[in-house]
């Protein structure tokens, strides 16, 4: 597989506290997605955060990899949902961190090919590389 | 500051090579971004990946971390732009993993200040754990 360079915009106008930043892909999948200090650690009003991007890049990452296995079994999936939670909590002597990404995928994935998918699961491997619980359920 | 749970939903259909993948998150702010392997890997063709999400999750926290950091300093900024480049590459014997993320910052940034942000961004310090190489270049 080739080298993979993707790439995204961020503009911040204004202070911290009351200021506005804004988020575009340079694909143009998307272009001038909100971001605010207040929605990412309040209300979401409607805001993205850099917690929803990766929960989103750890599902969509994840939820590709099970439908490689699902194909590779000759069982290519029809429709398949997935849901991810990234969770940022306070560390000890560290401040607040992501310490957690908790996925759920639909029971009817099989156990044994769910977890091919997530231990070659590029950002499943990074996450839990960089000390972050990664845990997957079926429901 | 609170515990924060941010979370996105994905969904596929059909196989891993023709199927295709859409991301919506639960704030709202994005709804049916579409993605998929032929995008993923070449040309883009308009869609995203987990990859460009990352480069938008990392601007967007660090360019949040230069904000507090500028808006501390009595300098709050009037506009910023931050960029990021993920690159997935290659692993000897571990395949096709995210290895760096590459961001751009305005010259105008002070050095020491830009430090600070960094070390304190969760998106550089996750990245940084996860044996991923960080860097920021000023232009």
């Amino acid at each position: 597989m080739p080298r993979i360079e993707r790439t995204a915009q961020v503009t911040w106008e204004g202070n911290v506290a009351r200021g506005n930043g804004s988020m575009t892909a340079a694909s143009g999948a998307f272009t001038g997605l909100p971001y605010s200090l207040p929605a990412r650690i309040g209300a979401v009003a409607g805001k993205t955060s850099p917690e929803e991007l990766l929960a989103a890049a750890h599902a969509g990452c994840l939820t590709m990899g099970i439908a490689t296995e699902l194909t590779q079994a000759g069982t290519p999936p029809e429709r398949l949902e997935v849901s991810c939670r990234i969770v940022m909590d306070e560390v000890e002597g560290q401040g607040h961190q992501i310490v957690a990404s908790q996925v759920t995928v639909p029971a009817e994935v099989p156990a044994d090919l769910l977890e091919r998918a997530d231990e070659s699961c590029p950002f499943s491997i990074m996450l839990r590389n960089a000390g972050v619980e990664v845990t997957i359920s079926r429901t």
